[in-house]
């Protein structure tokens, strides 16, 4: 058996694209999920600067102060409308309360800024609808920070061996997204309400669309099954613990996905997340957050299976997240056209109707 | 991290349930596909005397030579006829071209014997309900080789877990069973003939039905939707490569399944099968032909996740095959009803409907 080692890959480098003596400013507003912290360190590693920090409940939170702890420069503020008036803020970020995102995408585009919003950026389809509408009528530029894809190197490594043509053409991406819930009390009311989380194929099946398009090269998809379940949260009669939907893409490709907030407490990570795409000459895993039982593996494990053989690589520190700097690049001059809108608006679309259209389960039949 | 060693797994001994100076005949009718070693081996461990070997068009066969190795004792004969009127014969045992198999499980029934069929048994909805006639008419005992449930340790394992209450409720079962399909002439014509083969999901897909069902303890399940393709294959116009299909047992749970013939050239293994089953406390999975890229796992592994963290178990040679023994205990003794012909019949029933109801899928768009 080959096994590759990290010295096979060469590593991106990191290198700002923000050149001296200009800045690009960008602006927290909404900092409820922890998510904040990455985007702002994505886009701050590529050469953004953190202006502000918007809590509009309280400066002295944990997540306000923990971004000031990070960004010093940055001021902590209660008000939206300083950011919004501000002409020097390029970029809003937010990672509010699932359901208010899409209002402070449309304040920040309609305040001629650009935005760049946690996923699920929108949690309706008629909020959709606004947002395009809106992107249509300000040329502005909407971001979504599908992490499980541009976040994570595993996913970023598959992408390019399948623009290598390693595995043949992609048949079908079967991903599974377990998420850990933590511990009683650990997550905000919001998280359990149905109305601002958004649903679970809303928020983290988003994750998976965005992955399948991603990995199948197809540009849309259309959905055969969908189903969510509250299988043991009855005490959160609005949550969603499990969800799962099967996608044929326009090019013909197949994906099944499964989502569920069940992470085993004694498992290392905050999820066993897995990637399995087929193709005609090979196959790729991801074991994206931890390798079960092999605590030295750690993230980003990538198993690949072709004719020559079989393949392990951990691709932690090997491949870099350029997406950040193709936001600041694409933000900056809009010319360019790097990011295509339409490839970040229809994970988005494909989620919310796998949501809108999922066939709700519960146990039946207990007394088997 | 927590390894559970094999000494704490208490093996099964593989002791002969037919006693000594009492017979158990049995003869292998139709040996078309080498499934019949398998079937053949797991009896006459059991303690069964294989009589005869049927080849009706070659008494010369490999297969026949190979089982006339194996069991001297054993007569090669071309006529099925001898078989079905020889009243020392209790059980029939087929792996006869598929869609040939319900026949001869007809004859056998009608001929006062059990029958032992390699899946998939039945090709049909006309024929099954035949063979269920049958079964009733006769009060004969119809059994399935399923051989990924019923001949592999690692899922007889898993079984015994999900008993135990290691992963609390079962909420859901995926399984993908990628084949080699080896190389270009080693597989007979019938193999690429649709009405032979009788469909992907029907033939491999009914191994992962049989899983579900055992894994999920449903007692039946509905098919929310399947999908059937030729992606590789145009030179063999009616072969099937592809298959998938959801499904939602009558207890609630759901099932998601993949099949498909694109194992890799280079896998250590036919096969890189796998079955992932999530539990309201905890996790199973199994890598159940290698364990990719670690080629000293061999087969049967089990990775479980608990509230007390992550295990690794190879159970080879630590579960055994008792799957053999009932078949014969029940068909010497029929009053005791050990195996129910209805958890038997439904995975191949349930296969059959998602056959029946596949959408066949190809490439599109293929300018993109």
């Amino acid at each position: 058996m080959k096994k590759i080692s990290g010295a096979d890959y060469a590593p991106k480098s990191e290198i700002p694209c923000v050149e001296p003596g200009i800045k690009y400013n960008i602006a927290a507003v909404g900092i409820d999920h922890g998510h904040i912290f990455g985007m702002i360190e994505g886009l701050t590693s590529a050469g953004a600067t953190l202006k502000y920090i918007v809590d509009v409940n309280d400066v002295n939170s944990n997540h306000a102060k923990r971004l000031k702890d990070s960004y010093p420069e940055a001021e902590i503020i209660t008000e939206s409308e300083i950011v919004f008036n501000d002409p020097e803020i390029n970029l809003v970020c937010t990672s509010a309360i699932n359901s208010e995102r899409s209002k402070i995408a449309i304040s920040a585009m309609e305040n001629d800024k650009d935005i760049f919003s946690d996923k699920p950026a929108i949690t309706s389809l008629k909020a959709f609808e606004e947002i395009v509408k809106t992107i249509k009528k300000t040329g502005h530029k909407f971001y979504v920070y599908y992490g499980e894809l541009i976040h994570n190197e595993s996913a970023l490594y598959a992408q390019e061996q399948i623009r290598l043509g390693r595995i043949g053409k992609v048949i079908q991406v079967i991903g599974t997204g377990p998420h850990r819930e933590g511990p009683i009390g650990s997550r905000a009311d919001w998280f359990y309400d149905h109305d601002q989380f958004g649903g679970i194929l809303t928020d983290i099946g988003s994750h998976q669309v965005a992955q399948y398009l991603a990995f199948s090269n197809a540009n849309t998809a259309t959905i055969k099954y969908s189903h969510v379940g509250n299988y043991a949260h009855q005490q959160h009669p609005g949550f969603e613990d499990f969800g799962e939907f099967s996608i044929i893409g326009d090019n013909g490709s197949s994906g099944y996905f499964r989502v569920d907030w069940f992470t085993p407490t004694g498992l290392s990570s905050w999820s066993d997340g897995r990637i399995f795409i087929l193709g005609t000459e090979g196959t790729i895993e991801l074991r994206k957050y931890c390798d079960i039982a092999i605590d030295e593996h750690g993230e980003n494990n990538v198993y690949i299976a072709t004719k020559d053989g079989e393949e392990y690589i951990n691709v932690t520190a090997k491949v870099g997240f350029d997406y950040f700097k193709k936001i600041i690049e694409d933000s900056m001059d809009k010319s360019l056209n790097i990011l295509d809108q339409a490839n970040i608006l229809e994970p988005t679309k494909i989620a919310l109707l796998a949501q809108n259209n999922a066939e709700l389960i519960s146990w039946k039949n207990e007394n088997k």
